[in-house]
Order: C-alpha cells, then sequence, then structure tokens
C-alpha cells in the first residue's frame, strides 16, 4: 500500500505515524508546502515574545528523524498541486527548484490545514503586514522586530492568535492595539465573560479598538497606518492580520471532493471524503459539533490529532470514528487563563435552544490554604432537559482543570444538575470540598427544583424603578456604600428577617449580593415568606466588571497611540 | 419541625445550612462535642506547620455566625449521650458545665464523624503521644512544640494526616520518622506508585520505617520511645498516631441503629438510618463505593459535604439520593502532587476483578513551552469491559486535573479506551494537543486492539535468563550504559528494522525504553515482522524508581535517629 499524505502538520504527522506503527509494509510519502514538519503551531506566538527562545523547540520532528524512525519519506518545501481522482496520482511541485512530478497512490490523506483570512483591503500587501500561520511567519515577524526595533504593533482581530501575540508584542515592550470588528474579543466567550479579557488586557496597558472596521492601510514613511471605519487611524510599526482563519480547500475544490460549511472538505466520520480512497483531516475539514451535532468547522490541534489517528486506523483497514469536537480551547492571557468548551450563550439562543446559565465566583482551593484565586465560571444548559450545552471560565489557578472536567462532563452526556455528584478529589492546596464544579452542579439543582429564580446583567437596565418592583441588595452597610447600582435599596442579607416588613410582599423582589450567595439565601428567606423573588446571576461583582468594561469599550479613544 | 444534629463540621453543617435555606420555620439545633463548627478539618496540618498562621482561618463559622445568618443555635462543647428513639429525645451533656438536658426532635440527623484510632499499647497514654482531628488536638500539638522546642517526632502511620504533618514538621525543621505497618505508605495508591512517594520523602529527609510494627511506647526522659517489633527503638519528643480512623459509632450503636462495614452507621442512599427519622452522614456512614457497588467505608470531606445536603433535602421532604463514593483523593507532598481515585490494582485483584493497567509518563503541557513537568500515571480498568476502574497520578502541575478529568469520566461510565475522544482544552502552557488523559485512552485502546501486550515491573525478575527469552532494550546505546537491567540486549530503536536479524524470531521478546514509547514502536516492528512480544509498562524510568525505593525500604536502617 502506497499512502501519500498532504500535510506534514498535526493531523498529517499523527497520521503518518500511526501507519507506520500499524503497517510496516506500507510506503508513506509526506509532501509539506513549508519547509518544516510537525510543527507547534500553538507555541509560534510565543516564539516571537521568546518565551520559547530556541527554534529547534517549534519543530517536534524533521525528516530526518520522521525518516530514521518510522521509515517515513518526508518532502518539506513540496507542494501538491493537483489531484487525480481516477488515475489516483497527485502533482507535486517542488517549491525550490520549481519542478513538477507525479505521485502515484492508493490512499491519499489530505491535512493541508488553513490560511489566514487576508481581506481585499487597500494596502495589504505592504510588507509591514504579517500573518502568523507557519514557522516562516514566525522567524520572518521575529526578524522584522529585531532589525526594525518596532516600538509599536496593531494587530487585527482579537481572537487566540491576535491576543496571544498581542501579549507577547507588550512583553516585549511595544505598545499594541487590537483592532476587533465585534463588540468584544473572543467569540468563544459570551460579552459578559469577555469583559474579563478585555479588562486583562486593558490593565496591561494594551489599546481595545472594539466595534471598529478596518477599511484600508496605508504606508506613511516608516509607519504603516490602519484606517478604520469611522475615520480613524492608526499609525504603527507592524501590523499583524489575526482575523481568522479559512480552510485551504484549493487543492479538494479542483480534484472536486465535496465542500462543505466555509469551503471546508466535507468528510464523515471515519475520515473519508467524497471520493474513495482520499481522507481528509485537521482544519481544513467539516466536523460535526458534539453538542449540537451541526455541521462545522473547529480548527484546532487537538482534533486534528485525534483525527489523524483515526484517519491512520482506517487507510489500515480499521474501524475508527471521530466524535466530534466540541471546541474545548483555552488561553494564557498574562497571568490570566481563559477556556471555554460546547457552546456560548448567545450562539445557543442564536440557534433556538431555550437555555439558561449560572455564573459563580468560586475559589481555586480552599480559602483558609494561602494562594487562592477566584475565577468566574459560567455554565450554559438548556431548559427543560438539563443537557449541558457549555461552559467558560476565566481565572488563574485552576481554570483549566474545572474546564476540562466540564467538557468530559459533556462529552459523556451527564445532565447539567449532575455535576453536583461528581467525585473530585479534594485537598485544601487544590480544591474545595465543594469543588467549582459541584457548586455549579447545587444552583442548577436549585433552579431545577424550583427553589431559585434568575435574573441576568443585561436585565438590570431595564427593570422598572418606578416602585412597581423591589430592587434589594443584602450585601452590608459597607458594602452598599462602596458601590451600589442606582434603585437598589439595602438590607443586609443577616438583618432581612428582622427587616422584611420594608419590603412590599404585592411586589416582585430583585436581589442582588457580592457572588451570589447570600443573595440566593435571602431569595430563600423571601420566598418562604410569600414574595416573588429573583437572584441576580453572578453578583455585583459580575455584574460591575461587565458593565465598566462596556462602558470603557464604548469609548472611542480610551487610550493609546491614535492620531 | 424540630431539626436536631449531632456534629457541626463538614456534613452535620451543610446539612443544618442546607436545611434552613429549605425551610424557614425549622427549628434547627447542632450539638457539637469539640469546641469550634465548621472547621477546617483537612487544614489543620497546615497550621501545625504555619502555612496557616491565622487560627480564625480554620474555623469556617462560628455560633455566632450561623444564628445570625441560619437562625441555627449551635451549642458548642456540648456532647450528645443518648437517644431515645421511642420518645425521640436525645440526652445533651454541657462538657463544660456537666449538666445534661433532654432535647426532643422530629428528625435527628448523626454526623459524629471518626475517631482516630488508638491501639492499646504499652504507654500510648504518654503526653508526648498525639493524635489530630480537632481543632483542639491541633492547638496541643502547635502548643508543644512551641513550648518545648521539639526537635523530633515519630509519626505512626502515613496515610494522609501523617504525610501531611511529617511534611509541615519537617518543614518546621524537625527530625521526622514515619513507621508504617504495611510495606508501603498510602494504602490509595498500588506499591509501584507509592514508591514515588517513599522516594520525595526519603529525599526530603524523612526517615521511612516500612514493614514496621509498634510495639509499645516507653518515656525516657525527655523522650518518648517508640518500640518496634524488630526490638529497634526510636527515640523523638513527640509522637502522633496517624494510623487510621474509626466510625465514631457509640451513640448509634446505643440507638441500636443498624451498624456496617467497621462499625460504620448503615443508611440507604437517602442517608436514612435503620430507624425513622434518623439520618447520619459522614465519616461514620456507610457506603456504596461507586466503582464496586460494594459496602465500604471513605472518610473524607467531599462525600460528607455532598451527603449532608441530601440528607437536609430528604428531612425537608424532598427525594435526594447519593450516588456513592469513589474515593477521589489527593495530597500535596512537599513539591510533589499524588492522587488516585477508584479501585488500585491491587485492590481490584484482591476482589477477583480480571484487571489491566497502563503506566505512562506524559508531560504537565507542551514540551515546547518552558516549566513542562513529568507525571507518572496509573490507569486502572477491568479486561474484557473495559471498565474503569481507578486511577492514580504522582507528579508536580496537573496532575489534580487529570485525576478530576479521570474522576468525572469514571462516575459518567465512560470505558476506558474512551478516554481517547475526549475533547479537552489544549494551549501550550496548560497541555499537550494530546492531553495526558488521552494517552492513556490511546494506551487502552491499542491493548484493546491487540496492538500491543504489556508486562510489569514485577515480572522481570521473573523473565528466565537462559536465553529462552529475549530481553531487549531499545534505548540510545547512551542510554543503555547509563543503566540498564540485567539481561537486557541493546539495539536502539532506530536501528532495529537493520539489526532485526540479531532476534530470534522463534522465542518471545520483551521490550523495554525509557518511557514506553519507543518500546511500543519497536513492539509494532517486531509484531509485523512475526515476533511474538511485550511491551515493558511504564518504562525503564518507572521501572528503576519502583526498584530503588523496594531495595531502600528492604534496608533496615535506611537513615535517621534510629538507637
Amino acid at each position: 500500500m502506497k499512502v501519500v499524505i498532504v500535510g506534514g502538520v498535526a493531523g498529517g504527522a499523527s497520521a503518518a505515524a500511526r501507519i507506520r506503527r500499524l503497517d510496516e509494509s506500507a510506503e508513506i510519502i509526506v509532501f509539506e508546502k513549508t519547509g518544516y514538519i510537525s510543527y507547534a503551531n500553538c507555541g509560534l506566538p510565543y516564539y516571537i515574545g521568546d518565551v520559547i527562545t530556541d527554534s529547534s523547540d517549534l519543530s517536534l520532528q524533521t525528516p530526518e528523524s520522521f525518516w530514521t524512525r518510522f521509515r517515513i519519506l518526508v518532502k518539506v518545501n513540496h507542494e501538491v498541486t493537483n489531484i487525480d481522482v481516477t488515475q489516483k496520482t497527485v502533482t507535486v511541485k517542488n517549491l525550490l527548484t520549481g519542478t513538477e512530478c507525479e505521485e502515484p497512490y492508493d490512499k491519499l490523506l489530505l491535512s493541508p490545514g488553513a490560511k489566514p483570512v487576508r481581506p481585499n483591503l487597500s494596502g495589504i500587501d505592504s510588507e509591514k503586514i504579517f500573518s502568523l500561520r507557519t514557522i516562516e511567519d514566525t522567524f520572518r515577524i521575529h526578524d522584522y522586530l529585531e532589525k526594525t526595533k518596532a516600538q509599536s504593533a496593531v494587530i487585527v482581530g482579537g481572537g487566540y492568535i491576535g491576543i496571544e501575540v498581542a501579549e507577547n508584542l507588550k512583553e516585549k515592550g511595544l505598545n499594541v492595539t487590537i483592532v476587533q470588528r465585534p463588540n468584544q474579543l473572543m467569540n468563544t466567550l459570551d460579552y459578559d465573560m469577555a469583559s474579563f479579557v478585555h479588562s486583562k488586557l486593558r490593565a496591561k496597558g494594551i489599546s481595545l479598538r472594539l466595534n471598529s472596521n478596518v477599511t484600508s492601510f496605508r504606508q506613511d514613511g516608516e509607519c504603516i497606518v490602519t484606517l478604520l471605519e469611522d475615520n480613524s487611524e492608526i499609525a504603527a510599526d507592524m501590523v499583524l492580520l489575526a482575523i481568522g482563519v479559512a480552510p485551504e480547500n484549493s487543492l479538494a475544490k479542483q480534484a472536486g471532493l465535496k465542500l462543505g460549511v466555509k469551503g471546508s472538505i466535507v468528510v464523515n466520520d471515519r475520515m473519508e471524503t467524497s471520493v474513495q480512497d482520499i481522507y481528509a483531516v485537521g482544519d481544513a475539514i467539516q466536523v460535526k459539533h458534539f453538542v449540537t451535532e451541526e455541521d462545522t468547522v473547529i480548527a484546532l490541534a487537538g482534533p486534528a490529532n485525534k483525527q489523524g489517528r483515526i484517519a491512520a486506523d482506517n487507510i489500515c483497514g480499521g474501524d475508527s470514528h471521530y466524535q466530534g469536537s466540541m471546541g474545548s480551547s483555552i488561553i494564557k492571557i498574562f497571568d490570566m487563563t481563559v477556556a471555554g468548551t460546547g457552546l456560548t450563550e448567545k450562539v445557543a439562543k442564536s440557534m433556538g435552544i431555550d437555555c439558561e446559565s449560572v455564573v459563580l465566583s468560586p475559589a481555586s482551593h480552599a480559602g483558609y490554604y494561602p494562594g487562592a484565586k477566584v475565577m468566574t465560571m459560567k455554565v450554559v444548559f438548556e431548559k427543560d432537559t438539563w443537557k449541558l450545552l457549555g461552559a467558560q471560565i476565566v481565572g488563574t489557578e485552576g481554570v483549566d482543570k474545572r474546564l476540562d472536567v466540564l467538557a468530559t462532563a459533556m462529552h459523556a452526556g451527564m445532565k447539567a444538575n449532575m455535576l453536583k455528584d461528581l467525585d473530585l478529589a479534594y485537598a485544601p492546596p487544590f480544591s474545595s470540598a465543594k469543588d467549582p464544579v459541584n457548586m455549579a452542579g447545587f444552583m442548577i439543582e436549585n433552579i431545577r427544583n424550583g427553589f431559585v429564580k434568575q435574573y441576568h446583567w443585561d436585565e438590570i437596565a431595564g427593570l422598572p424603578r418606578d416602585g412597581s418592583v423591589t430592587l434589594l441588595d443584602t450585601r452590608t452597610a459597607y458594602e452598599y456604600k462602596s458601590g451600589h447600582i442606582d434603585g437598589y435599596i439595602n438590607i443586609p442579607v443577616d438583618d432581612l428577617r428582622e427587616r422584611m416588613n420594608e419590603i412590599d410582599d404585592s411586589k416582585p423582589v430583585y436581589v442582588i449580593c457580592q457572588s451570589g450567595l447570600r443573595s440566593y439565601i435571602a431569595c430563600r428567606i423571601l420566598t418562604q415568606n410569600g414574595f416573588d423573588c429573583y437572584n441576580f446571576s453572578g453578583g455585583y461583582r459580575f455584574y460591575a466588571s461587565v458593565i465598566h468594561e462596556k462602558q470603557m469599550s464604548e469609548c472611542t479613544y480610551p487610550c493609546g497611540m491614535e492620531k
């Protein structure tokens, strides 16, 4: 059997090694367009920031090591330009010499990845505008920074790559502005959770231009000027385009393979394309979303590696199936960790799913043991079915753990309220006797049992201030004085039983406290005394963070280098 | 409704607060034998070690705060001495005044906890022999250390409390010896995994006396001398007895409640005892093991808190059910983290379960990102059914995360081989594209598919050295020279295809490498060439660690202060 693999990074490299482990006699050839294989895409921003200092660390394998260990022939700087599905051959171009040859295959695996989106804007071909996808891109940016001693950068796009490069450039001392078309960074988060990201980036001195559309670029002496739709301009020494990636589908298109969402390559759960003996994996393919079971594109390294292994199994006569992606992802942003999995509330609602969420602010470990840090966790679930739809967490320590526990629970099909039953490991340095994930389960179970009803941050502005409802803040008098929402009266929870006569029991009561716990207790007291009660989801801490960032975002020139 | 609760720590305090949240009109009285409620059992060793310095941090609530917020009457220093199940009253003794009174109840919740086991040994009543269960115990030890400037301690018992106190005393500068009757510390680990704990403790200068049975104690001037069965003696300034706990069942026994394993209180999954209107939770009760569904006793804070909440629900007319414990637990040992859940291989085998395990040594996060640390992970599963039975991990960073993911997968009933499919969050600072848990799943799937057969550390000594089998080390020549197992020949994996003729294909081949990956590749090469092959589980790294510690343990006086 002769196997030809197009693309030697995550999915392609995984598949190649696995095919060899399953079949010593197969002939395996990998064609990689760039000069490197099996490289660490996700590490590239950190080489730019000198966190990873040895460039050889960026490649996990070389063509030589792949040959030595696996007898896999890897040809870098070779681009497959054509597939003849009838003859079962590919045309390969040596990008260094320009020569072309034909290569026959019995099985063909496409792992071409994705390409950075480059909008057709005036001035976009400036050599001061970069994108980051390959090791070559990385070296190009790194060299440019070294040579020009660049002092400032504009990052267009506030997803993972954009934010990671922004952090790394800021840590190198550059002035950094992120320009983002939507009203928030990171579309893997809901707006409310993204506000913590905005806050962190601003605190670190990174300028954010949200709701901002780039219209063109202009070279101005040594500067590259980014022009925005509101006619403002941002001059900087370099621009990174990081507005997302699109499936690399040119080869698949040429070969007549069926394409799907966003032009991705359609595969079944055995990684088979629409044409026999051609498989595809990684960022180029369409996958089933694990939660919604809808077709989507999820460009992440974890799924690509798993898919490579599954394709290899099937190429070698096995029968392995991909279960779909739920888009679990995580990012370090300075000292903060931000992670998400499954659907955001926004996406769930846009799909017409009747969903609800809980927001909590647990400590990473027992408060009495030194070093505990608060995280903010949002768990989204479907009403009535209590199906777990997704989760988002921002914080520092322990965020990755809770996200992976929630992703595992989702993968296993656990109901949201069953999170309360998980038997997680507790000792004071690591968690609390009631782990944050258990706490989320308790909260969801309380909603399920009708013990508490919630209201949310985006409802507060619309609550009547005409006396037809009671707005009640149950924090201490000191906390209340330090900052509260207009229209809320203050009765500390511990005084509530004595002072209940101050509240009109014929009107709904909207309760808030700092984190949501005391207001929940207040709601229970009031509910049992006949009040119609609503507990604010996330507490004043959460509300204040979201609203503060909303105000910052709406301010046109918050800070930075704008002209 | 009047609810009387016996015991105001984890389970009792949780239940009391939950009952109030569910029922504003209930009368709730908590009787606590010690002077403190809702205290942080798991934090006590860290107060002794001055990691937690403020004693008020040890109590999460006070009787005053419980009254203020919940209108729960808490009486500390009050012991319930008798239950009259017919009259539905309890007899309560004020331990400060000695007075007694009767207290009627509608519902009674027992949360008496467990008591440290004190063997009936000569000399055990010395004031220099301590145990650690309550805040009072903690202060007693802390004060003793302050006053006597103790320089040395013997810890009898190498479970969680013993090891945590050993660490804290060592960090204070004391010479510490742990005396343990079995041949290993921590019965939540298999012997092989415990060897990493032994190694860490020895490296930190703590003396271990394994396989050592204490026969008596003797005061000798200012010293307390611990006498062992082999007639050796260890003199020290103090002794901590930490050989385990037994359910506090005196009240239950007196009241005629049905008792179970180790004298624990029998409850159903609603936390109801054998007598109507009496509930029990926490360390005193018998639980169903989540994995085996057998009756057992698991004294941990997490389950106690969950049980308290469930009892409260049912006391208030709800219908909540406890799902059983799987004993997920974790401990910090200096800079090491050790965690386990479910069954050890040893226990599984002793129960007659036909089980297998994989051992792997993955990095905590991507190797190319700074700071990655190796962990050792063992996952135990049932043959044929592929049911996950348990997991153990030792390492530093990221151990807690993987353990909780595995515990969640077990709780959800996932098959061991399905761990490969989990969609966990990856970025270089947090994990690898193939997370350690995925890797375990890949390994198990390879066993399931018959791609690889394993052999284990305890089989190596018994492998014939008479030429009837080939023992093959596939590491580099340099690694082989640096240390290898007698009888193993060296063919580096990368040379194996050329040098295969050096191996007799009529004999079984037992392969080893450093971590298990290269030997797996070698096994695949050999298997496909007709060899009968076995891959060593865990690699030479694991073998060397286990064997080294085994030798150390068998040496009678490894180090320390023995006479």
